[in-house]
């Protein structure tokens, strides 16, 4: 399989096998090889106490974002650590997106960042999330299907 | 009124306020000035696709007891940044205790760290978060409301 | 004058000024609007116990360069806060190169990631920094020169 | 040996091979298991081009502090990801002090949190660490001194 088409299969499934997708409206606009564009609308029950989005659920679009892009080759790996700055609120009906993109990968440890705008293109966050590949596949089969083998940690 | 009972009713009219509170089933177990505990049971909606709890809703926790802790003394206050570090995962089921205490503050900023532990104490992760003041105050009147005046960022 | 000489003269008189630069022999390689790139070749005087580079001197020169990429436009810019993930050590006698790209600026607030890499292009560690104008400029006059009226924090 | 005094016993030993404690002029207050604390008086080497300390060095303090705490127990420890925040400038002449505290170790991973304070209590900076156990020794034999076959990464 190509690369990038190995990507999409693998953020299908994962998306497929996530109880958070079908709960957030998770929607994948994009997965290649160490890469990844989600986008996600805002709604009600995602707001604050100040009536913006929460800044948890700006981070687990990005943080999803992450983990598409980081099990990109089929290589189970789990978020270690991540870093987010929020730049501007976003409001109800807003459309986010968020684009991982691959820094670096040494040994089992992977670097990427994640950006979060909106539709217009305004800045939300910047995320930059360090990866770790704990061994075994993702996804396998054919059809392909998740491998339920991995634990994170 | 008593600085740690003005923490309570900013925390309580917070969650009142939020659309995420109720979808998230937050459990304000303790808020003082300075400091928040606030539990949150792990449901098949916030499982990844390894079928252990998102990231974003470990983070989504954390930056909750965060909030509350940081808007203690009624000053309308925002996050700026987090870093979070992931250290086990946690199953449906497991109810988690996040936990908020102020390392310091100084001028418009603050410094918070935030531990995210199962009830019988494993470690799910760790947040450290900065705070910007950003003036007016979060709740006001007799019985207190929250102000909507205030914008993030 | 021009943004990209305008950012060279900025980063010429800041490392004018720093007790730092002459004591790490920092080597500024390029400045432009929102970029940086310097070099710094790692000595014994760097080194930590395991006989590496200090970690302390990998986020110092990812943090000289931010600095340099974030006060690019003449307006006094300070770090408010900085994430640095580790891949990979150096050895003494190797030529570090630290790469500042700005990944956005909202009003006061701005976030830049800041590669730091071996001259043979192996990943070291990545930074992202999230930085604050603080008012005021960093140069002025003819021949421009530091002006030494701002205030971190 | 006790833990405490192997604690002090690493640290001591890991200072005597470092390039960096001499240069820096780092003195060990307190040593213990998961716990350190380290001072540095702010020379003019290592200023800014604001004529405030540089961030590096901060960073620097905070991260040898870290590293005496993580290797307290004399299992070889590297730091993979570390998060910083600036909250007040430190002077010329001011003398800064890094407490790191262990928040939780979870099987080879590690969170530290690390204040910077100056003499009188200014709060400088607060840095959260996340370090990883690679495996061997710090210090062997009797008298104790520096095993060399630890690579960081």
């Amino acid at each position: 399989m190509h690369p990038d088409q190995l990507a999409r299969t693998v953020a299908e499934q994962l998306m497929l096998a996530e109880g958070t997708t079908p709960t957030w409206g998770l929607e994948l606009l994009e997965a290649r090889e160490g890469y990844a564009r989600v986008a996600m609308v805002v709604r009600a029950d995602m707001l604050n106490g100040y009536q913006t989005i929460h800044g948890g659920m700006v981070f687990s679009l990005a943080d999803s974002a992450f983990a598409y892009a980081c099990n990109s080759r089929n290589q189970a790996t789990v978020a270690q650590q991540a870093s987010i700055a929020f730049l501007s609120p976003a409001r109800e009906g807003e459309r986010l997106i968020a684009e991982a993109r691959e820094q670096s990968v040494v040994g089992r440890s992977g670097v990427y960042v994640i950006s979060v705008r909106t539709e217009d293109g305004r800045d939300v966050a910047h995320f930059q999330g360090l990866s770790r590949t704990v061994g075994g596949e993702v996804v396998a089969g054919d059809p392909p299907a998740i491998v339920h083998a991995h634990r994170r940690g």
